[in-house]
């Protein structure tokens, strides 16, 4: 048929439509869902929640896989769930769709959304602050409101508190397996979604600065939303000496310096260091021991670095 | 085959036959294992005792797709594994197989079992009082005792302490796996299970009492056993204040009034509030903080609630 | 071909090729990759780092089954990663590939691996100490050194501190899911690996001296590397009584006698025992309490035991 229909035209004009079926391609599968179903949450591993949640999306279709980003995000800690969601969505395949329960409004007014990408990720979650890093990194393609009405797990309207399990987990399910398409959702958004307000970092002044949205809680190692690019207007260059201060609010809480490596590897233990992060942002750490720990730095939106020659 | 023979019957028995047999085929359907598995247990996650019993089911055969409902039941505490299964089990699709290790007996002479609930849900665990919620809300098809002559591990004999892995993930991978049917995990046993005592909740003198049985830990809300119908019969209705009372034995550790709501942003943050929780259950929280923790209420037998109006 | 190829030689030379053919083919498939990858990392599971990691191997394939030993080893113990790895990796089938990243010294110049056993499990970690079991027990097939310039990740250069997602779950997936044979890893290295060195168990003089090398921390049981060969030297058996000698470097930590049982099931709530656990090594328990709690004993090289009749 394909063939027959080509025939009727030009050379010129039958190439022309080869390329823009292969564009076309190309952009379908990119953002073609992959059966990849990702969870995060507030909710823990201690109860069944999490299991529930996995259970509906079987039921949806056996097909799925099922992953997590973590279920240990701290109670209705919004920040860090838009955090956790950005750290890890991009190693992901293009296509994949994450499931965010990081909810305290459940049951409110706040929208129920599903966010596609530029990058081709599709992001189910309470639009509530939680998508403000992914919508900033990853670029807003289209936004979708989810109609409760047919994407919501059947019999399950009494239940007003478990959204994740009834209605995120049910319709990221549907999407991932291609049980309904992306317009299938809900009707279509303006291309925006809510966004928790933070100091962006920036040069002034022969300084750096930058707040410390996160903890590597394992290590103790304290992470700053500053890039490379900025970093670098400092004319700091691998095993020279960082001057850093880190005020909580108005408090200065350290004031120091440490050392700029590759790795913890090339100092001694026990050493302070500044490096790059496997997100490629600076960050502080202690060669085999805490940063955090040692110097009482947490983090959060008040927590800010100054860096300096 | 199935046309010849169909053919000697006239229209009306063929009718009836079809019925029968689509009724047959639902039933096997409802039943048949799904390749499912679904591991539980008081393990914890920090060594590798659950790593090695799902091992042992991809050995078994690796078309078999795992999951956990959690591995974080206090030690030796089957009251909790009980009501973990019965949290979550209804959420997966019928034919999935749950294996359930709580198990303070084990080299002792309880039995090892797997239950078929009507639901068609299978249990894999030792008859221990693990499975006494599941056989009151999803109700007892049948019960089989393991046949460890037949279903354990290879040169697991030397073994005395890890049934878990040598005889429970064992036999619920060949079963989930088709490998075994369900008549080949053993004889028979009579339609019961080992039940752990607990007081049901009542309405009385105007008044409804019921246990707690479990905390929602993450966020602190305390869990009642009292459903809708019983709740209903207080006459209190959505907006209205509840009388609280929570009783340790005979100690009163709490009295008060909470508003009775459908979601916690109904109120400001920091007020208590009555709900009914995800498994329809009445509870009692506080917006964004932990009632629990507020006023010293904890889980158990022995921790009793008294509502009225 | 091969039917024409076999005409040409005798009915003895085409049994005898027959027969080296299956041992070929049993040798294949006996170190066949299987498509399944688990990852054991010190990473804990609060943050998206394993998520991270899990996400660029799905991107490498679909296909893969991914599952986990542990993310809980305590931050840069190397000793305890081998420990798990050991725990586990038996009752995996033959053809899985381990990626284990415990990492204290990444980026510098330790070796990146993949270690092939004689039981055909594959393992792709820093060569730091993280074999020493594995090797020990399993065996070395094969040793061969990760070549970075074909098998990590595309545009990771920049970041110098997560191997763990942009070399090692990178390569293990790409081995895992047949992308690349064992021989493309990179060049085969001489058959030997990092070892920690630690003092082995031994019988002398009516004695059996042992380590603690971990706790069996759900519990508080204390596992020795007493197999139960070198035990029987004692003459002891079951409901004999042991009396036991825990040391903490010189210091006497622990003096008293237990009995000497299959499980725990045969004695009362409180009473001390000795047992062999499901590595079929000698440990010490008390029945529904803690050991280490009770006697504040923990592990490590430092800590020895000593058993006699």
């Amino acid at each position: 048929m394909t063939a027959i229909f080509f025939s009727s035209f030009s050379d010129r004009t039958k190439k022309a439509c080869g390329i823009f079926i292969l564009l076309l391609l190309t952009f379908f599968n990119t953002f073609a869902q992959n059966n990849i179903l990702v969870f995060q949450s507030d909710f823990g591993l201690k109860d069944g929640a999490v299991s529930a949640m996995k259970g509906v999306a079987m039921g949806v279709s056996p097909d799925l896989k099922l992953f997590d980003v973590t279920h240990e995000i701290p109670a209705y800690n919004i920040w860090e769930a838009s955090y956790r969601l950005v750290q890890t969505a991009p190693y992901w395949p293009a296509g994949t769709v994450f499931v965010s329960v990081c909810d305290p409004g459940v049951g409110t007014d706040r929208k129920s959304v599903v966010l596609l990408t530029k990058s081709g990720h599709y992001f189910v979650t309470p639009d509530n602050g939680t998508l403000t890093l992914i919508a900033e990194q990853l670029g807003i393609q289209e936004v979708r409101e989810i109609d409760e009405a047919k994407n919501r797990r059947k019999n399950s309207n009494e239940s007003y508190t478990f959204h994740g399990r009834d209605v995120y987990a049910f319709t990221g399910a549907r999407l991932a397996s291609k049980t309904i398409t992306y317009e299938q959702v809900g009707p279509k958004l303006p291309d925006q979604v809510v966004m928790i307000p933070y100091q962006k970092p920036s040069f002034e002044q022969g300084k750096v600065k930058g707040t410390i949205p996160i903890l590597d809680i394992q290590y103790g190692n304290v992470w700053t939303d500053i890039d490379k690019k900025l970093f670098n207007q400092l004319g700091i260059k691998i095993g020279d000496v960082i001057k850093v201060q880190v005020f909580n609010g108005t408090d200065k809480v350290y004031e120091g310096t440490v050392k700029y490596v590759n790795t913890f590897g090339e100092v001694k233990e026990g050493a302070d260091v500044g490096y790059f992060n496997s997100l490629l942002n600076f960050s502080l750490g202690v060669n085999m021991a805490s940063f955090s720990e040692k110097y009482k730095v947490m983090s959060g939106n008040t927590w800010r670095v100054v860096l300096s020659k």
